[in-house]
């Protein structure tokens, strides 16, 4: 999940004081506590694990030493690993997202059962590119020859709506996966609310890592495994001359993480191991999708997104020019500005002839505008110059992208420019699969780390 | 207008300054020029008069050393004030707002014309509670025994759509109004909007005011002149103990002003004479009044807000207990918090059975959240503990008034008040007829001011 109204301010003003506030929303108004600085596990280097990872080692320790297996059962005698497959799941709001690492050599100390059974369910999530009846595999983002914890192999992207979480649970069930593992890590808020049913129906613990500890683990393991993965735009509005070009944010701290799911969170990333969270608002994916089904009667995202690409906003908010019969010079306003949004919808002849293309161009504006203002107003509060829009909000939708990479240029001259990642909305299951191997590393490491 | 997106920042960050900035808005992401402070004419006191106000007055008095009625011509020998009747107007993105003076007695050096006709208009205008099909009185908002430029009298308040503006004129003229006055003091984009068909049909001459100069004088002003102007709550959303308590804001400066139109503007207010736009958001009254009516069918404001009054958000939002099963308490989010406004609506079953009240009452807590989470923002980044909140959205619904109230008592744990003002939308309105009167004070006090 990414969450609303709730924040984490950095607190310029000496009148408040990180002591003297907190941010528990009720009753409708979401605030959050303000975000202490988190510290991190880096996560393209060993380093400690957390509480909650330093549990679930233990639980791994024991079990492999109760273990039948003596190749399972000896593991001070070979390096540790997690046992495989290796998952990292993240359920949110609105989509589940999955990757998979897929070794090059699945050796039988790796695996949780015997290997042939891993290698065949290996084989169905690799060989195809749709799951059941909204599964899908993003092969175009697939990453291949990547490390992770002494092994090379690709790492698979899956995503299926969170409303299917329930078919997801008994396809994973009549192929078998409950068979080759007893653990999985999770993140997302699903990991919590779907526990007890994946205990039940698949004999899976889940071991739960918070979201956006994953996030930021992930978009740096990601970041540093493939260096053209982030990028901005030349001329975003200008059709012709619109570019796409590579733009590294590797090392370049401070900067703003904008993440929008169905909400929106905005971290600020000060170093590899250090974030908080200062801002977010309940305006985000999940807006998008909710007013774009009420409004058009579309059924999927990407059905939204097209349709707003043959929009126009224009014909649905009120514009300076609909107010002021022009532009509104003192404020050097050209016409086309928004003023209101929807609000050329209080005219009900306006409505009875308004498009569906132009509602829901008018509902990605409203929601990308706000998320942009938002997103300016943070960074200059908290002196930054790099904005790193992600989520699967921005998956399919050049539209929301180059109009921030427009805005945000705009708005600093040129001094602030706002950045995207290509693995859109797969960050946090990757930085949820990279706590699993922590758990490995410290193993390797740490006196505490011997079989009980 | 409120208008959008653009915004005039206090700059916090050293890497920016308003030298290398400007906001100037284009291609559907709304910007402005960042806020010079605007130096005013103190709206209670005597004080020089803007260069466009300069222009009025030498036209007016140029005006009466031309009338044929000694009386008006001798403005050598009687204190100067402009021609009555006495009219502020600001015509907004979905309400034009008027207000009239109705002085106690009045002199034939006051009238522009006939006294008798004079007393036509002003029995027309206080004796009816409604005009037309759309104008209304606000009548309990009337102020009696105010003072204006030495006349003692009572201001009325009256209000209607400015999808009416047609009708209006053509309401005025049969009402003889343009038999009465000459020129008429406007402000709002539609004082520019409209100036060419008032010229045409009423032969009025339109003197603009900006309307953001207009607002604070009329704030000054009426808080001046109506000690009980300004209230908070207690306990907001405690039904048994919640109560309006009054609280001055006279002289406590600095304070936000959060006026909500059809749009949202946020002025910093540093005292009685200066203030800067520190941000906006095209998230406003008129957003509330366009997606309501696309999603429930309803007409009128007041509708839509009563509809809103018997719904219950949750059931269109998705909660962080949607998402997680239950409370997030790594954040200490609880259960109810808003995670995605509008998200469950992705579910084609939750659609069919949506309610028209919960629709309703998702807009306006979608809107209201998101303005007291950027008031919230401005706030600390300002330094300020006062944030008063106006402008016609809050007319009528207690809802948001409550709900900004706790939100911005809790975010800040008592330490940043939410105030509200009674007179909710019509500040614009007197500001700009108090720069009608400044033309007199002007006159009275600069030897420039001799007719010419």
């Amino acid at each position: 999940m990414d969450f609303g109204l709730e924040r984490g301010f950095q607190l310029w003003n000496p009148r408040y004081s990180t002591d003297s506030m907190e941010c528990v929303p009720i009753r409708g108004i979401a605030s959050s506590a303000f975000g202490e600085p988190h510290a991190m596990a880096d996560p393209v280097k060993p380093s400690p694990v957390s509480a909650a990872g330093d549990a679930l080692r233990k639980q791994l320790l024991q079990a492999r030493s109760q273990s039948k297996d003596p190749a399972v059962a000896a593991v001070e005698d070979v390096p540790f690993n997690p046992p495989m497959p290796w998952f990292g799941i993240d359920i949110g709001g609105s989509l589940v997202k999955l990757v998979y690492f897929e070794p090059e050599n699945v050796l039988p100390e790796d695996a949780a059962c015997e290997v042939e059974q891993t290698k065949i369910i290996q084989r169905y999530l690799t060989s195809n590119k749709t799951y059941g009846d909204t599964g899908i595999r993003d092969a175009h983002l697939e990453m291949r020859g990547v490390p992770i914890n002494h092994h090379i192999g690709t790492l698979h992207f899956i995503r299926f709506p969170s409303s299917a979480m329930e078919k997801f649970i008994h396809l994973a069930k009549s192929k078998g996966l409950s068979a080759l593992t007893t653990t999985v890590c999770a993140t997302g808020g699903g990991a919590f609310a779907y526990e007890k049913t994946l205990r039940q129906e698949l004999n899976l613990e889940l071991h739960k890592f918070d979201e956006l500890d994953s996030l930021i683990s992930g978009i740096h393991y990601i970041e540093y495994n493939h260096p053209e993965e982030t990028f901005t735009f030349e001329n975003p509005l200008d059709e012709g001359q619109c570019k796409r070009v590579p733009h590294s944010i590797r090392d370049l701290y401070p900067y703003l993480v904008v993440n929008v799911g169905s909400g929106v969170s905005i971290l600020l990333v000060e170093s590899r191991t250090k974030y908080r969270r200062v801002w977010g608002t309940s305006i985000g994916g999940g807006t998008f999708m909710g007013l774009c089904c009420l409004l058009t009667g579309c059924q999927t995202f990407e059905e939204g997104i097209e349709l707003a690409a043959k929009g126009d906003h224009r014909n649905i908010d009120k514009l300076v020019r609909d107010i002021y019969g022009g532009d509104y010079s003192r404020f050097n306003l050209p016409g086309d500005t928004v003023a209101s949004s929807f609000a050329q919808m209080m005219d009900p002849e306006k409505r009875k002839t308004a498009r569906k293309e132009d509602l829901a161009r008018a509902v990605l504006v409203t929601v990308t505008n706000n998320i942009g203002s938002i997103a300016m107003m943070c960074a200059m509060n908290n002196g930054v110059d790099k904005v790193v829009f992600m989520g699967n909000f921005l998956r399919v939708n050049a539209i929301s992208m180059k109009q921030l990479a427009y805005a945000m240029d705009y708005w600093s001259k040129g001094q602030c420019k706002a950045l995207f990642m290509e693995h859109e909305g797969y960050f946090g299951a990757v930085g949820c699969l990279l706590e699993y191997m922590n758990l490995g590393r410290i193993n390797q490491n740490s006196s505490d780390a011997k079989p009980v």
